[in-house]
């Protein structure tokens, strides 16, 4: 078995739901060694939340696999106790509580540190541990809202649009993962840990990229634009034969090996169109020149033809479609895992492709864990606890 | 000064455009120096693309910021001895060429790991250095359209539409930045380096969550569901009396509340909303009911309300909404900072808040460089090269 790079890093996890477990399944994949502190009864929230097979969620399971579960009540003194025993054998704990909730708890950083001056501490919540709607809670489609992605998504004068997959979750997951990964190798050389504090919103004011140097440049507030990019053209889709194509012609090299392939070269040496500014102002010029090439052939024939001679072009996958496709497969994006009571399913592989690492070994193959799984081999290998300390706990229900 | 996590590394970046130089910006916040080997002449692509205040590119600007800039022809032989000589004193390498390019300039990875057996090699690409696509030419556009995304983005039955923003890069180099870290962490464990593919249609994968979830659960292909979330109900963007609002009641006990503080008690113990499950499967009965309520007031007065009870809420803010906000202010996610022939601008600041980190110090203030700006400080300090050899080189138009 070949050494991942962050094994024998050990992460207490908080976190419910998405974010935070979004940011360990990462963790988990490079090799760290996770264990999910649940609550007793219920666990995680996102055990609840469908789509369910046997009982099971398959959402939770997705992002869960290869953890292990302890059940801590952490509002008994006993369970409080416990988490700052375990607080001393571990690199990193993460939580995406409310702020000002571990603090309640009596397990805020402050505590935390004394107790373990090397431990990474990372936060990811709704708005972040400072500011004035800190208190606030907060969703993915919250932040989506008011992070402003949702301002620059769907169709001109449409209806608000969500980006279809929780990017506010997902991207405070990996910046989170991100500042954990810096931390780890900053403590490498001072010996210390430090506090990651991560918010949703900051992380979608992070992902504006372009829409906040178009509004600094010329204070113009950019509005969604359906299915084409705000400063590259064509960089588009077009109505097909049958359903959509994507053309993303980002260059002058791409947009005349385009002309020269649909035959229409007189448009290389249109003045309208001779560069890509020239393109972008004259967009509404050049759409129905473009759309009127594109109804010709279907979506299939623009990909051979396109393809064959690299003018950069894509349909319109869905998730079917990528379950069939090549390439997905090739990148072993699409691993099969076996879960208790569920069977076979399949779940996202990690884009993350290190050489080290062998393809089947790229995510972990051990399956999602049930509440509490693990409570005793971790009090017992961790703690060194007996069977007898393990009893007591279980039977006052400070574990599970 | 505080010193950053990455401070000492070192990070010989040939990105260009996105995905790439947006991973070297997350590592510059972080510390590390990022030195941009640039085409003589014309630079990063990026340079060239809008918008631009005084002809400098505020979209190369924002994500270039605090970089170093060496202009080196790698085509020249004495370009390529120069890089493999960089290549001795750095850390990183990051390249997002297509798969192929390096080698056939003689700079594949297995060339630059006999000269540096330490050096960490991240690519970033399309489609990755492996698999049946990895030839083909790719942008953002072109994965989003690949990758599911798009998708299960957009109003049902309406037109195709693009995430807003470039998902398909940034994911990418986020990926990349927590793969860099990683073999960072296990080279100070192995002594050896490694390489890192990251791919942008991966990436698109690894971020499809419940969509993926669904599809192996239940076989349904998910569609676009416009602006709600496909499995929490109400989570859902309505119409008001002046623009529009979200509401985020995520859980029982926040429909309740929501219940409670629009005088509408009778919904929650209406069996058809009884819990998430029903509230989504019912949603059809629902939407109408919420839709009346959400009418009668303005979104400020919303805001106003739901805030005040502790219900998730919030408003479509647009980019121009988020430099008034004073969360975002306090949070220093909007920068201001001073770029040489285009004065003060503002860019998003850094997510990743660390405990060790001062606020002003969480961006580097460095203004993004001019082609080859460092050339000369870099050869000297790096190569000990003296002025004689600079100038030689120069003369030749090996570098610039």
């Amino acid at each position: 078995m070949t050494k991942k790079p962050l094994e024998g890093i050990k992460v207490l996890d908080l976190t419910r739901v998405l974010a935070g477990p979004y940011c360990t399944m990462v963790l988990a994949n490079l090799g760290a060694e996770i264990i999910k502190v649940e609550r007793p009864g219920s666990g995680d929230d996102a055990r609840a939340f469908g789509p369910f097979v046997n009982g099971e969620s398959i959402y939770f399971v997705s992002i869960n696999r290869g953890k292990k579960s302890i059940a801590v009540d952490l509002k008994s003194e006993e369970g409080k106790k416990l988490l700052l025993d375990l607080i001393k054998e571990v690199d990193v704990v993460t939580e995406n509580y409310r702020p000002g909730t571990m603090e309640k708890l009596g397990l805020g950083y402050d505590v935390l540190k004394e107790v373990n001056p090397k431990i990474i501490y990372a936060a990811m919540s709704g708005f972040g541990h400072s500011g004035p709607y800190s208190q606030r809670a907060a969703y993915d489609m919250i932040v989506q809202g008011m992070g402003g992605i949702m301002s620059i998504t769907g169709q001109p004068g449409g209806e608000p649009t969500r980006v279809g997959t929780s990017v506010g979750d997902i991207t405070a997951g990996l910046f989170g993962a991100i500042g954990i990964l810096s931390a780890l190798y900053g403590r490498n050389l001072t010996g210390k840990g430090q506090k990651v504090d991560v918010a949703m919103l900051d992380g979608q004011l992070a992902i504006l990229e372009n829409a906040i140097a178009r509004y600094t440049s010329t204070q113009e507030v950019p509005g969604p634009l359906g299915g084409r990019h705000p400063s590259i053209t064509p960089f588009e889709t077009f109505k097909t034969k049958d359903t959509w194509a994507i053309l993303a012609a980002g260059n002058n090299a791409l947009w005349a090996k385009f002309c020269k392939a649909v035959g229409r070269e007189e448009l290389i040496d249109d003045a309208r169109f001779a560069n890509n500014g020239d393109r972008t102002k004259n967009h509404d010029i050049l759409k129905p020149i473009l759309d009127e090439i594109f109804v010709q052939k279907t979506t299939a024939e623009w990909m051979e033809l396109l393809n064959k001679v690299g003018v950069p072009a894509s349909p319109i996958n869905t998730v079917e479609d990528l379950f069939k496709d090549p390439q997905v497969e090739a990148r072993h994006m699409l691993v099969e895992v076996e879960q208790p009571k569920v069977g076979k399913i399949k779940v996202a592989g990690n884009p993350i492709k290190l050489s080290t690492i062998p393809a089947e070994q790229e995510v972990p193959m051990d399956p999602a864990p049930s509440i509490g799984q693990h409570t005793e081999e971790i009090l017992k290998s961790l703690l060194g606890m007996d069977e007898d300390g393990v009893k007591k706990l279980m039977d006052t229900k400070v574990i599970e």
